[in-house]
């Protein structure tokens, strides 16, 4: 759990390596007993006593009696995470909406609000303004000072400095978010991309808390992707993560505004899954998991509706876990709405014909459980990352 | 470039980590001056005449007055690695043919053998027993200890044993080869996927040495890639390496003996290759490599009969690079023959239609300067391995 510090290290080095790791388990795996905090961060339980004992001064942590007792002996305190003494903004840009959020230690939101944008036609300023605006009623009521800032944008983003340098779906090009927000917040912001930070949040917060090796794809308006491997996130060069929702899987199909023809989110994204559903392109959200929650009742009528679409969309998880050989596929946003026998079909297509997941033992192919909110969670723990290690 | 040791740390690891450090820098970069090694290494110079002092007392290095002096003052002396002094077996397992190589440190391959395979014919207990056979005369040559062994296979193979679980192309299933060939040569075995052992040799020795995203992408019979990622391989759940030519690109597409359909193999793999030139799908490769040599001298004609099959080969490649987003694609093997024509358009297909490779500043894609040598060089280096850390 705990990594070894290097050589040259001061004892003073040492204690701010364990207390960043003794903070990190509590913010990810929630209240602990000490004697367990020992055991996992092969800590003496002193040494475990003099961290929390810091941090309880410094009003990071409390301590209680457990309720259960387990066996005989003096029980083992258990230390809780209090969310409200490290608090962050998390933003999630989507195509139609943004939604905000102050998030805790421990990974409780503590205060959210949201507002819908015109689809394709939000400029980054009035964007940056109204979360500034909003920003200052949300952190008043919770009376706390925010530390640091989280943002999902889908798109291309350069996460050195949260450049945006393309996100077609909102018609944006070049837009320096990063250094825009952190001057209006007077806060450090990290910038990431929608699909990075969902698989982000599924792996700390959601269905791959296990999974090492995981890829997440979700539906919004377009389609995005994020890869979690070896238990990091993987990105190209210059720090961008790649865009699986423009894998072009049918050379014949229809053209995708990248340039390109026949990309996968032409087949699956929002306005395929209308068009399977035959309701307008343009159906509001709502309009679109209503449709699929009440196809849900009957998996006979949703594979028979849904199935050309569950076709294609297995087709592009046969690539991705060719590609990557991940042991979990989470579905997301719109996708994790879809009705589980067409996710249940989906994931036996990719285990039958995916060379890749047979050699793995079978990847499965889950929805979801964060759901809207995983790209939200996710921007929260790329904000809390540098916030951990400076406390 | 030399990682600081981990605390708790004696003097006698230091010196060892110091020592495979610099035998390391001597294998992949070649001779270099002392006073270059300690500016790379940052070790003072006394600390590196102590270490090339004890590694050529070992034989591993000699030291020479370089040719040229530069400037006035004493010359730094030349340290030189000494290719006899620690060997390993490579093997390369193709379809259609087995080549063994010795290779010496700093890389030099000092003795080689090849025999052919009848396709989908051999067993893999043939083949290991004449790896025995033929490696016997080789050693025995050289008159040098090998110290490990390193083997290509096309196909699906978990690093941490040398299973190959899957070899479709070779019609191998379950093979237990790192143990079988580790007992009849008595040797530590290494076994890897040919792709990832082709980008490891081009990210040592070949055209990646720079580039530390960089996708190799090879057409033997069937179509294999391999990855680095932040100049490390990336690998999928339980260590096993992608199969990006089982991508499904061509949904209406040729079925593909993996039991999908269309997969991008099916259209640039050999077979396909040779339906563009117009010759029969098993024709000898040289026959295939001549026609393709032929076509280099007419861009027009090369474009003309091979159009089709450039737009397949770009199809796919705009797809990895959108999901991995490196800063260079690699060709190699039988794409390495193509004419320059139609490397040139593809690699300009890619950057024209990827939005990733927009945001990357432009992915280039370039044949392989080790061709046919890639996966034996990557074998090598994957044998090398551990011997550079046991020295």
């Amino acid at each position: 759990m705990t990594s070894t510090p290097t050589a040259g290290t001061r004892p003073d080095d040492v204690r701010r390596h364990n207390r960043t790791a003794l903070l990190r388990r509590l913010h990810v795996a929630g209240p602990c007993t000490r004697a367990a905090l020992a055991a996992e961060l092969g800590l003496n339980r002193s040494t475990i006593k003099a961290l929390v004992d810091g941090l309880a001064a410094a009003g990071l942590v409390a301590e209680r009696l457990p309720v259960q007792r387990s066996g005989a002996g003096r029980p083992s305190l258990l230390v809780l995470p209090q969310p409200h003494a490290a608090v962050v903004l998390a933003v999630d840009i989507r195509v139609e909406q943004v939604a905000m959020g102050l998030v805790g230690i421990g990974g409780e939101i503590l205060g959210r609000c949201s507002w819908s944008l015109r689809r394709g036609a939000s400029h980054p300023t009035e964007v940056i303004t109204r979360v500034a605006d909003s920003f200052r009623p949300l952190a008043e009521e919770l009376a706390t000072d925010v530390v640091g800032v989280g943002v999902s944008v889908p798109g291309v983003v350069r996460q050195s400095d949260g450049l945006v340098h393309e996100a077609p779906n909102l018609h944006w090009t070049g837009v320096r978010l990063g250094e825009r927000l952190s001057a209006v917040l007077d806060l450090p912001v990290k910038v990431g991309n929608d699909a990075e930070l969902g698989a982000l949040a599924e792996h700390v917060r959601g269905a791959a808390r296990d999974a090492a090796d995981m890829v997440y794809v979700s539906a919004d308006v377009g389609v995005g992707g994020g890869v979690i491997s070896s238990g990091s996130a993987l990105r190209g060069a210059g720090g961008y993560v790649g865009e699986i929702g423009h894998m072009a899987i049918r050379p014949d199909g229809r053209p995708c505004y990248c340039g390109s023809r026949g990309c996968w989110e032409t087949e699956v994204g929002e306005a395929a899954l209308c068009r399977a559903l035959a309701i307008p392109e343009d159906s509001p959200r709502g309009a679109v998991v209503a449709e699929l929650r009440e196809l849900a009742a009957d998996p006979e009528v949703a594979m028979r509706r849904l199935g050309e679409f569950a076709e294609w969309l297995a087709l592009g998880l046969v690539n991705v876990v060719n590609l990557l050989g991940p042991e979990l596929v989470v579905l997301g946003d719109l996708f994790a709405v879809l009705p589980a026998a067409v996710v249940d079909w989906v994931g036996h297509a990719v285990r039958e014909r995916s060379l890749v997941s047979r050699a793995v033992g079978g990847t499965r192919v889950v929805t979801s459980p964060l759901g809207r909110d995983a790209k939200l969670i996710g921007a929260a723990e790329l904000a809390f990352e540098p916030v951990l290690s400076a406390i």
